[in-house]
């Protein structure tokens, strides 16, 4: 059972048979005040470089966060949400995940987005479910069901189940099928909460085996408060891909999340021949080589010169 | 279900509640023909110092493999293994996996093992498990069981569960209990069987599930061929783990390895408060601020210098 997203020129599908899925995390300003401050005076110019760094380095979807906090973001997040998606879909060509808490910039988001964008995110909240399903329905999305609902998120795997189950319920009432839900069984900080990972990895292959749908998570959130978080990721993503998760909100500029990515793809059986994870070797070699990361370096620097163009460009067709 | 080892101090648990079981690979002459003239020679200065080294990197058993295979082993390997058996008992105090393909050295080993040591291996043909299931019912250890037979290695892994399943079969006949097998449903190197790594962790969770026994394998089998293969192992290690195996036979010298497999165990629930997680993160931060590595150079000194004394008096004591 496929998810299929596309973007105009691209389609990628999420499914227990194909090559893992990277959803790009950068573009989001929580816990970013700066990326904050600047999104709110209109500079997007890290946004295009964190698009194009994210593509570079693998993610096959992004992610699109607006969520400005500090301010009242029913009335500003719309407009800096649409903002985002048609900068960042002027400078690149892969599919988006429209991410907000917003309703009204959900929608605002979906209606810019070109192709078929990921709606992230519904919950098992009754409000959530009443307000975001139509719209999902109406544009023939996909979207990432959480499984917390009124009663918060539940230490309990099998709360967090029933909550899945809900949501596959209720989405289905509106027409939406099992394969455009991507399941997310919220990844806990796994310093705080001991069972975290356990429990994800349970929860991930019930989902599976009993509702049949794909799962995402926000891979990052189990390594929160621990040193050395990339190491925690970079374990954590291919245990959940050998539990049967099949994609991940997370960080591909991190070489080791990238290249644990790669090497669970091939111990899935998802990587013909080993050609991507020979290809990336190589390519890392070469890097190397080029001294101390050199070339990732320059990549960036590239990126960041080509997103200023393109946000110069974007000004000037505005004007 | 825990399969407990022993040295005559030290008590190991090998459990699907237990943290990951380390044996460490390094005391073997396959593939290092050095090591082997110097076995053949009576000098078992290098075994000491990686049995030293591996126990400082955090082996919790070490496997014994005295398989000199350029002469006749059926007549050299014993005396070999005995004396590699008494040589890492005098200088260290963990359990250990007497391991060889040749019956007289694997009697040999497990008279000259103190405590409640592994016996590596028996597989599925009749011969084999005729020969080594009477021994190890009488010496009462733990045994590893290979899941092939006189077919071979079977690419069904249905076909390898069926192996696995007449050992413990056969195994129970002789009064052996379930607790004592270590199923090893064989990594297959990934760059050669694509399916080498989804198989084993199917075998991994059937065994657990149908069989209710505790698994290990020769984790480095996987990499085989392959480059970064280090990258590889410490992915596929994790990923085993998730889908239930318990220990590994792998090179604990190598810190990706070590690192992701604490880091596995904090995400299994089997690390209380990350406490050997923290611990080694904080010794891997004074190990690098101490200057790239200076201290684990300065520490496999320390355990040559030491491994050179061990001999030294050993043979003394021998002369």
């Amino acid at each position: 059972m496929n998810t299929v997203v596309k973007s105009p020129t691209k389609t990628v599908l999420i499914g227990p048979d194909q090559p893992f899925v990277i959803i790009g995390e950068r573009i989001n300003p929580t816990g970013r005040k700066k990326l904050e401050a600047e999104m709110l005076a209109g500079d997007f110019s890290r946004v295009l470089r964190d698009a194009q760094a994210q593509i570079a380095a693998g993610a096959h979807i992004l992610d699109v966060n607006a969520g400005v906090t500090s301010v009242n973001p029913q009335e500003t997040e719309p407009a800096i949400m649409v903002q985002c998606v048609e900068l960042v879909q002027s400078v690149t060509d892969v599919p988006l995940c429209i991410d907000s808490s917003v309703v009204p910039a959900l929608i605002a988001g979906l209606k810019a987005a070109k192709g078929r964008p990921i709606v992230n995110s519904v919950t098992g909240e009754e409000e959530r479910l009443e307000a975001i399903l139509p719209v999902v329905a109406e544009y023939n999305v996909p979207v990432i069901g959480i499984c917390n609902d009124e009663s918060g998120i539940s230490y309990d795997p099998k709360v967090r189940l029933a909550v899945a189950k809900k949501i596959v319920v209720r989405a289905e009432s509106y027409g939406i099928k099992r394969e455009d839900l991507l399941l997310d069984p919220l990844a806990m900080p796994v310093g705080a909460v001991n069972t975290a990972g356990i429990d994800l990895f349970t929860i991930v292959r019930m989902i599976r085996e009993e509702l049949g749908c794909n799962t995402v998570c926000g891979a990052s959130n189990i390594s929160f408060g621990l040193p050395n978080r990339h190491l925690i990721d970079s374990v954590f993503i291919p245990m959940a891909i050998a539990a049967g998760m099949t994609c991940a909100i997370t960080n591909p500029l991190e070489k080791s999340i990238r290249h644990a990515i790669y090497a669970a793809d091939v111990l899935m059986g998802h990587d013909e021949s080993c050609q991507r994870y020979l290809t990336a070797m190589r390519e890392a070699q070469a890097s190397e080589r080029a001294g101390n990361g050199a070339t990732l370096a320059s990549a960036d620097r590239r990126a960041a010169r080509d997103a200023r163009r393109a946000a110069r460009s974007a000004r000037q067709a505005e004007g």
